[in-house]
């Protein structure tokens, strides 16, 4: 089989002229989901796999599904499922999501045209609302396809302006009647840019991704007192913002000393906000917000508490208050070693290099996950670069990925 | 001599008309200098300093100044001063500023209409913009007053609206031609609230301030790279939070340091802005406001010098720049000796409670005291509040504050 890449590149290129944005450097676009912009990207994806000879599924929250049954196999056999999401950010790249959906596409159409017949049929997947950018709820799709959010708390999330999910959908006719249940699936397969430079750094134009870093948010508060930053004696002070910069360095400590024993462990905190955050003002409280990433829930567990401990302990050190919450729990999702090893097997047929490596970064794969064999294929990102008109990957990068994904497929199937 | 507490009342009630501010709870207003409540508070000062029998001069930066020439004295000899400032901050009290020039307008009256005939003529002043809340540079009328800033300098700065000092001074008619020149006092004495708890707690209605605290402004910024929460490693990171908060703590140990030697310093980081600020990006950039205090310029030096050589430390401890700016510098001022003896015999006389205390806030004494003998009275703040319509000064206190202030004037004369 032989992919196509120059197919492949016309169809992440007009899929790029949907919701396309002015930008000085780099191509970018902005496709919320119910938008204009999103019903066009939908209604050219559906003709393509329709093009292809796919039966086109679209379920109640738009998750959009064509399925190849090639001759002589049995409509009933359980298809190998490869795709990924079509929605972006706001000022989003052009290859975060496409890639991986017209990646899925042109891998079956290769197959299409190849000698070899597999033996199950093939689906080209695209779930709605990965980003969250709309609707405040990321991989929204597949969280809905694997059981983890009912059609109707989907249908009734609302974007800024006010409109549910529902309005939206119908409003572009994507509210469908069909089913995408991953749980039919023999296996998963996702290509994804990679976000980061590891591959790139590494000159390797393959990532095969065995692990999903699980991801816990946590919110901590400190709280003193705000008060007149020359009549106030040091001896007087109750500032919540030197408390809370003890918590912020032993923060950092605690996570490095997790990472001994757990390498892909991070704890950040990202956002810090002072009150009243005026230079004469001794700060009276100062909110935070973590972020604690690993592939194994024992690590995030070990920072979170002692995070807890550590801020807890301020109390009694300081004349301040403190407030701890554990928000959102995202668990580590380890991969199948059935897709891995597949994708191992193409790689070896194929000549292409390949590295493995975990996901800092949720995907709807996380999701799919839970209800079959699932794997990622990464490629690289030009300076690690997403969520900008700046991201870039090369499009031989491109068809490499839906070269291996169309020849891991075949293993699969 | 006997001060009218009604009047001197009646004076600040009907000052406190002017840009008078709903509030749910005290009383507040917003005189910005060179707004129509600005000069409506002007037009009254001058009209009840003529009614006291006082020749009023305004300056070139609207400064105003009442004179009152005893009978029998010559009007070449060095006068007595006494005032403050009646604009405010946005939201601003009725007594911070009103207090300290209708005192002195009360306590004028209070020694004409006595038995005593001072030997030195009487001043009432209003200086102008002490609040910097209009065009940004505090005590700027007593700044051109003691030549620390040109009329042109302050004719020339704007406020948000792109106007400036002078449009607007002329647009309420007070741009004068006359001089209000400190350095042709014998001494000065200026009223203020004290805007702390000090004098409140320990029931004590008169502070005699001998000296104000220098004030030093420094910015310090923490450069790394912002970078993706999960994708990069605890050993990989430039995170400038972490680093800015080891000097936060550090800025706070150094400050606790030399209050063992210089009890009235004080060292507050009171703003940080953290970029890009958010949940899951390790933060690039920090940004931060430092104020220092104290009443001795060495322990100012120590604090800054110190702090500076700390930051500059953590480029060699972590993967950051920094930049560290003193960019203001006021220094302490030691009030005049006499002047404060003077205060103390008028309430020995007049058998009132005072205690001496320092200025931990900059005040138009801090400029005149360059020119002549300068000091200060502080009346009691209730719960230390102020720059706020919860504002307030007893009346009584008020009233005391204007009888000390006039034996103190008779004490100088």
């Amino acid at each position: 089989m032989s992919v196509d890449r120059d197919r492949l590149r016309a169809d992440i290129e007009a899929n790029a002229e949907f919701g396309t944005v002015e930008s000085d450097a780099g191509r970018g676009r902005t496709v919320l989901t119910g938008s204009e912009a999103d019903g066009q990207a939908r209604e050219r994806l559906v003709d393509r796999l329709e093009a292809a000879g796919l039966e086109v599924r679209v379920d109640p929250v738009g998750n959009v599904a064509g399925r190849w049954v090639p001759d002589g196999v049995s409509p009933d056999v359980a298809p190998i499922a490869l795709g990924s999401h079509l929605d972006s950010v706001p000022r989003g790249g052009i290859f975060d999501g496409p890639l991986g959906v017209y990646a899925a596409l042109e891998a079956v159409r290769a197959i299409q045209e190849s000698a070899t017949t597999p033996e199950r049929p093939l689906e080209v997947v695209s779930f709605t609302e990965e980003e969250g950018a709309q609707f405040g709820v990321g991989t929204l799709g597949s969280s809905v396809a694997a059981d983890r959010l009912s059609v109707e708390e989907a249908h009734a999330l609302t974007n800024d302006a006010g409109e549910t999910l529902e309005e939206r959908l119908e409003g572009i006719g994507f509210v469908g009647s069909d089913e995408v249940d991953p749980s039919t699936w023999n296996a998963w397969l996702e290509v994804h840019v990679e976000q980061d430079t590891k591959l790139e750094s590494a000159g390797i134009p393959i990532g095969v991704v065995n692990s999903i870093s699980g991801i816990t948010n946590c919110t901590a508060t400190v709280s003193g007192e705000a008060n007149h930053a020359g009549a106030t004696s040091m001896a007087d002070r109750r500032d919540a913002l030197t408390a809370a910069s003890e918590f912020v360095v032993d923060v950092e400590r605690i996570a490095k000393g997790v990472t001994d024993d757990h390498p892909t462990a991070v704890a950040t905190v990202g956002r810090q906000d002072v009150e009243p955050n005026v230079r004469n003002i001794v700060p009276g409280r100062v909110r935070m917000e973590m972020d604690v990433r690993s592939v194994e829930a024992d690590a995030i567990d070990a920072i979170v508490e002692r995070s807890a401990e550590r801020l807890e302990r301020l109390e009694s050190e300081r004349p301040v208050e403190t407030s701890f919450d554990r928000h959102r729990d995202s668990p580590p999702v380890h991969l199948s070693d059935r897709c891995v090893d597949a994708i191992g097997r193409a790689t070896d047929r194929l000549d292409v290099e390949a590295t493995t490596m975990h996901s800092a970064a949720i995907h709807d794969t996380g999701n799919v996950a839970a209800m079959t064999d699932a794997a990622m294929l990464f490629a690289p990102s030009r300076d690690g670069v997403s969520h900008s008109p700046l991201e870039w990957t090369d499009w031989d990068d491109c068809a490499t990925s839906a070269a291996v994904l169309g020849a891991a497929a075949l293993e699969l199937a």
